[in-house]
């Protein structure tokens, strides 16, 4: 990625003097905004644009060239490509559509364009996207609009998009929000390099506080973990906008850049994971930019208001509180000090409001910012003005930067008016002070440097146990060797390599046999069918629980055969699964799924009619740590229950605990060749009295 | 309210020369927006001001004064007021700060000050507050900085707000967006004049087509519903920012008005109802504005997007369906035609891609619109652009604003870039299209119009039963009597007189007497202990159930009657409560909460660990329709057990229904007499079985 980044020598391939074409526009800016390196405009028509020698194809050039940008139609673009080839040229960047965007067709091209590359071991970006910039070395290689303005403001916020359009629609709200960028990297159709490989680079550079990206669908999972794991070690924030998650959406998704998409659910949890905060919106991603660009994060969750409305205020603090912050009234003395410097007419409370006088006075309004911002009662201040215009708009906006500059904890201003207060504005921009337009606004950002914060406190990469290659050679011959489920003894039997307490049960293959291990395990017993060609075994009339004599031992078997036999007369019966019955206890499921570019995810959730009406579980990456398993208890809506409501007892919630560790280990171990697991129940008895797994289906992949 | 917003003649009292200060200001602006009634400075040390007679005091203009506008400090108040009320003013506004909300001595002067008007039979709106504007006449009664503006743009949008700040930081907004104005109404501590008679009297204005309201706590209920009922029955949409909901919300709401407020729940049960738009932020309450200015609502849900980047149509995809649209894809015949004026490039299902080529085209990109406006495959149609500048973006914008006026569909644009694309962002504001920077906005404001469709749609007054005068006088009767909580008898003897399915009990006041009930009502049964005194009965030992035989009613009584004496030795015991054991079923919880502002909340929701965990439970006020009752049925989210899951039948919804009804007219006819009834739990048998209430507790209010 550092050749497409920071190339020496750039070829613009077809570059026009008709700057208002594509190719000429290319040419334009790459000038215009002063790029460092050598630019080599390639066309036999001219013998050079705006002063500089045009090339009648590349292997005229003599020097080395680093990058070639390609803006023809796509049906040129193999032949080029090839030419670029033979003169030694490592990268290009293709803009053009009408590759695998477009149908069939296109697609062949793609895939001709691809073989051409790897023929001559050159990396390409595109198809189909609008290109990239490196800010500070001027290398804007791009034919957007958004390179029209006369000057790009360079900074520290990074920018990688699978869309050009989103990706400069964000770079240009960005410039119009004094937010400076030093890279942006659009990658359209993929065909070769990757949103992942920018962002491995974005992250890795020194210059990078904050990373911005569009995402339709990531291709490898495991290099974007490994970015995502040292964004976290080095504090940089990445905000995604993830789209494709509704039906349409996906759909959209497919047919946009034909990406391969991993399910929403799986994305979620990996970002909520990583610290990766979601956007929904453009106006989100601005925003957090914003937030975080100071790199100040709040000790803890207590929020200051200071407003010069009440009503704002109160605004403020409801939104503030939906991002789980806390608006604490400040203390008797705090208040005391806050008086002084507030007209009477005030509120020394919090939030404090400093009313529209403030706007006339001399020092106090910035005294005021300074007493909240240095009492350890809050750990972060949003501003609120309200009306002020013009000079005064200024004198406001020059205390509130001057306080911002002073102190260690965020803050950010809310201003909802409109452009009255521009003053106001550009100077709260020029000093980088997060400024928004709208109180919601203000406090979402408030609320995503808090959580980021939390975040960065708690974080720490987390590994499975060691691997037991003995136990992993097992579980990998069980998945492999069962081209389908597995049964549910056979499931266990796995599980209790991983000291998962499964139930105590063996496998009867004739009624006196049922009747003997019914005796020796003690009554009362359950009895399951135990056949590889019925997994519905309930349906199949399978099944029988609370069985209490040898005489019902020997009948229920026959019943139990007979009814498989019906059910499946191709079936191959096992036996009986006779099975210790566990006393009543909470019903909860876990289970595995694999995501195909994120890995596999565990869930948990509450059992019963918890899971079926209200769907409540939730999701983690594995490997868990045990605080992540501590939280996934903690997570679920009906959380309650399992600390015992209505009467019952607490559960054994360190079993529980103990069980989604041994899943996750588990999931590590059996790595690619497990497709899904699911464990449904595990009845979990009250506390200090276990948990016991009832049943389980583990299903390998088929690799 | 008319003689506040249309006076003939205004007196500015302390009218200054100084034209940077308070009273100065207002007069300006009285002047600078050419107010077409007549102004009478006040001020003993002018003889004119701007070349307007000024008078020494009030008294000492002849002609007729409507209005007076007093912005002295707070004590001087209630001196001045008297002169107004003398010289036979009949209205004032109170700018001043200084009263209730800074404490006790403000307070006092409040009340004075009420009082003084109350003697001279005069109308105050305020104080604390930042005036008045009825635009159109060009008064313009008010200081704030938002009025330098050269001209106010007129309009059909009204502003009312309790909060003076909030409402012009309100109207700057609206004012930038775009959007004209007719009235805007602040009124602060509301000493007299409430924001309720603000939207009453904006909602009847012929003028009027959209409600804005900033609302911290309504004190006048009923008028308010009288008002939003006006407001449904003329398909004028309210917009309403109501705050303090959080905790801390609430306690500066509380000390910043010293208003009223209701609680959170019942308000938004209450605006759910009458389909007041909730906005959670300023940008909300604009970007709602301009969706419904244009007045046109959709038919359906489904929703058309054009745009010039596949990435923003996926986002706008993913953020519509979240509002509850649907995205549907075009029939092949559409696509047909729409492909025959977009690029090859381009994506003829939904989201339609016209990519950015649709910038260098002629009439194509209108036509696209045309097309797709003219289907009845869609309801509504968003159109996204990315970049455009100077001609090309005001062309995109005529393109836009052409197709938008020739078609009954809404139309929206999402075009989010900075202001470089300003010249098409003016043409859209002009043409009232309305405008939003971001896809998330847009959607937003798409779904508002899709919700408030299907309230006009659906929506009609609901009124109770007619009151059955007999049944209301025994209710009230009953309420009255009791100064605390109805025991469970005496409630359901209440409930039964609305045709309620209570179980069949009597008082057995005697062990044998108990025995001979028990047999004749045939076993099982229920045991209670009857006490005025004792309302947890389990609590005293006082629930038994499932008792078989004479013998164990025998033994049972004795044991409940010797509890409840031990559990309170005072209580005045009427004897046990025989009841029917009723089968198992779903147990549901009904009840009715009155809030003092808005009136009586009927609540639904699943019993046992459903309404204790999950606190699934909805809201809606009385009266309900038959529609109502059925829609609560389905908006708790364990709605899927009521229609039976794992294997159980679906229950007795209709007979849930009848309930429901049967609680809202007892709740209609109790009125203010009732402070709460709980009804926990009814048991819903299966489908054709019926219902049954096992327990309940009336509470009245004590009035």
């Amino acid at each position: 990625m550092q050749y497409f980044m920071e190339p020496t020598g750039v070829a613009i391939i077809g570059a026009s003097q008709d700057f208002k074409s594509i190719n000429g526009k290319i040419l334009k800016y790459l000038l215009k905004h002063n790029y460092l390196g050598k630019i080599y405009p390639v066309n036999p028509k001219y013998k050079e644009i705006g002063g500089i020698t045009c090339y009648p194809s590349v292997d005229a050039i003599s020097e080395q060239v680093d990058l070639a940008l390609i803006a023809v139609a796509a049906a040129r673009v193999p032949s080029i490509l090839r030419d670029c080839g033979a003169k030694g040229i490592k990268r290009a960047v293709i803009f053009s559509s009408g590759f695998a965007e477009t149908g069939a067709e296109g697609k062949e091209i793609q895939v001709e364009t691809l073989k051409i590359a790897q023929e001559f071991g050159m990396r390409l970006i595109g198809p189909n996207c609008l290109g990239i910039l490196n800010v500070s070395s001027g290398l804007i290689a791009s034919f957007s609009a958004s390179m029209e303005m006369d000057s790009i403001k360079s900074g520290s916020v990074a920018l990688v998009s699978q869309s050009g359009a989103v990706g400069f629609m964000l770079f240009n709200l960005l410039q119009e929000a004094g937010v400076g960028v030093n890279f942006v990297i659009t990658t359209g159709n993929e065909v070769d390099a990757t949103a992942g490989e920018g962002l491995a680079y974005v992250v890795e550079n020194p210059n990078t506080r904050v990373i911005l990206t569009y995402l339709e669908g990531l291709r490898d999972g495991e290099s974007f973990k490994r970015t995502a794991e040292k964004a976290a070690e080095s504090g940089k924030p990445i905000v995604a906008l993830k789209v494709g998650n509704s039906a349409s959406g996906q759909k959209a998704a497919a047919t946009h850049t034909a990406a391969l998409t991993g399910s929403g659910a799986a994305y979620n949890s990996y970002f909520d994971k990583m610290g990766i905060l979601q956007a929904k919106d453009s106006d989100d991603v601005i925003d957090l930019a914003q937030a975080f660009l100071p790199g100040k994060l709040p000790q803890g969750a207590k929020i200051g208001i200071v407003t010069m409305s009440g009503g704002v205020g109160i605004l403020l603090a409801d939104r503030s509180e939906e991002w789980g912050l806390q608006v604490p009234e400040l203390s008797e003395a705090l208040q005391e000090e806050v008086r002084k410097v507030i007209p009477a007419f005030g509120c020394a409370q919090n939030p404090v409001d400093v009313t529209a006088q403030s706007l006339n006075q001399g020092e106090e309004f910035k005294k005021c910012l300074n007493i909240l911002l240095a009492s350890d009662e809050l750990d972060m201040l949003i501003v609120a003005i309200t009306m002020a215009t013009g000079k005064m708009a200024e004198k406001i906006g020059l205390d509130i930067a001057e306080a911002a500059l002073e102190t260690e904890k965020p803050l950010v201003v809310c201003w909802s008016v409109g452009q009255v207060a521009k003053p106001g504005f550009d100077v709260l921009k020029n000093a980088e002070v997060p400024l928004y337009h709208s109180p919601a606004r203000a406090a979402k950002a408030m609320g995503a440097l808090y959580r980021y914060a939390n975040f960065q406190r708690n974080w720490k990469k987390t590994s499975a146990e060691e691997i037991d290659l003995v136990r992993q050679a097992k579980i990998q011959l069980a998945l492999k060797e069962s081209s389908k489920a597995l049964t549910e003894h056979a499931t266990k039997e796995i599980l209790e390599l991983y000291g998962l307490p499964v139930t105590k049960e063996f496998v009867a293959k004739s009624a006196k046999e049922a009747v003997s291990i019914a005796e020796k395990m003690g009554y009362p017993v359950v009895m399951k069918i135990d056949s590889p060609d019925i997994l519905h075994k309930t349906e199949a009339g399978g099944v029988a629980v609370n069985i209490t004599s040898a005489q019902e031992v020997e009948a229920t078997f026959k019943e139990i055969m007979e009814k498989g036999l019906i059910y499946n007369p191709q079936a191959k019966i096992n036996g009986i699964l006779m099975q210790e019955q566990v006393p009543q206890g909470v019903e909860v499921i876990i289970g595995l799924q694999r995501d195909p570019v994120l890995g596999t995810q565990i869930m948990f959730g509450l059992g019963g009619i918890f899971v079926e009406v209200l769907k409540d579980v939730v999701l983690k990456p594995v490997p868990l740590s045990r605080e992540d398993s501590q939280e996934m208890l903690k997570e679920i809506k009906g959380a309650a229950l399992l600390n015992g409501v209505r009467g019952r007892p607490a559960v054994d919630k360190e079993a529980l605990v103990e069980i989604l560790l041994g899943v996750s280990q588990l999931a590590v171990e059996a790595g690619e060749d497990l497709l899904s697991l699911d464990i449904n129940p595990v009845t979990v008895l009250p506390q200090g009295k276990g948990a016991k797994i009832l049943d389980g289906v583990l299903v390998g992949s088929g690799l």
